[in-house]
């Protein structure tokens, strides 16, 4: 079975467990605590060098890392990637932007909040901040007149994406203004076979 | 004939310009002027709403932005991207990485010392180094008994993660304990059709 070295309140590691549970595939989850420093020792070292969840795990030992790169691995032949080749390039252009320009913003923001940290933080915030709403100017702008974000249809480029904007209140953004970005995430929330990130999946290793 | 909104200096559009060369398609280059804020007006959001080079555009009026995914896209099918499943995906691993650990804190720094802002962001410099040593030392651990990143043959892993790290002596950054990476360099340099970052390729638009 996969196992995916995971932690529950990554969102990477969130794209991951949705996207394995809309495919069906059975998987292992193996808890590893990043506030600990447990993706630094040598064992999780062997599976990915650059020491970040998620990583996921073949039963023959190959490892993969990256969560947008396991999304689209995983994603291959399937109905979660368009299968014109520049649809899937344009899906794969917004998963870098979600890693260039969202997450960096976004994510990191929500988790100074939510490690107690972002009091020794307050040089940085106004910047990551104002550079995470120009992230959502960008998705809002997009998705005028679209339901998602390529090719009209669900796809690992709206996973990507969905995985910390739908938390980023977390991170004291505020949507109020952001109508398609708010009518967008209701259509990912509504697909089949959606579970949240709290939601429980996957079997205990 | 492909258009190629380009940023000389820029490391991820040398990263497409480099592909191109090599694979000896045609194309036009477009300069813009980020310093001068060219990717701000309403005629370059109509190419990339993210305001930023390289964008490669086809005579049809489709634009592609984000350079690996350009990047990917272009190799589809080529000796630059491996044919195997699993090693695309690792392939596509390193490409995010680079995105993501590497190019913030590597081409960052870079950026700043040429564009001589490097006084303006003294508290910032020695986390952004630090960063993109660890981003170093990684591939340094990786390149271990390896000539290329994946399936040891030249792919368009090599080509994302060479960009930035062929010049990173212009952020200061010091490779001389980096062996394996000063050798891979050499590696990519010396494949055929290899052109440098300073070197004039395609037609002027």
């Amino acid at each position: 079975m996969l196992r995916l070295y995971d932690y529950f309140e990554s969102g990477n590691a969130y794209k991951v467990r949705l996207l394995l549970h809309q495919l069906d595939i059975p998987f292992e989850l193996v808890p590893v605590d990043i506030l600990e420093g447990e993706t630094r020792n040598a064992a999780f070292e062997e599976k990915n060098l650059n020491h970040r969840v998620p990583v996921l795990e073949w039963p023959d030992g190959r490892c993969l890392a990256e969560s947008n790169a396991i999304l689209l691995h995983l994603a291959e032949g399937t109905d979660f990637l368009p299968s014109d080749p520049f649809d899937r390039a344009l899906a794969t252009q917004w998963m870098f932007f979600e890693q260039y320009s969202h997450e960096p913003y976004i994510a990191v923001v929500r988790f100074w909040h939510f490690s107690g940290t972002v009091g020794e933080h307050e040089d940085e915030l106004e910047a990551k901040v104002a550079r995470g709403y120009e992230a959502l100017d960008v998705m809002e702008r997009h998705l005028e007149g679209r339901s998602f974000f390529v090719a009209d249809r669900y796809s690992v480029a709206d996973i990507a994406l969905y995985a910390y904007t739908h938390v980023a209140h977390e991170g004291k953004f505020d949507l109020d203004r952001y109508a398609n970005i708010r009518a967008w995430l209701e259509r990912v929330a509504s697909q089949p076979r959606y579970v949240g990130i709290e939601d429980e999946v996957g079997t205990k290793a």
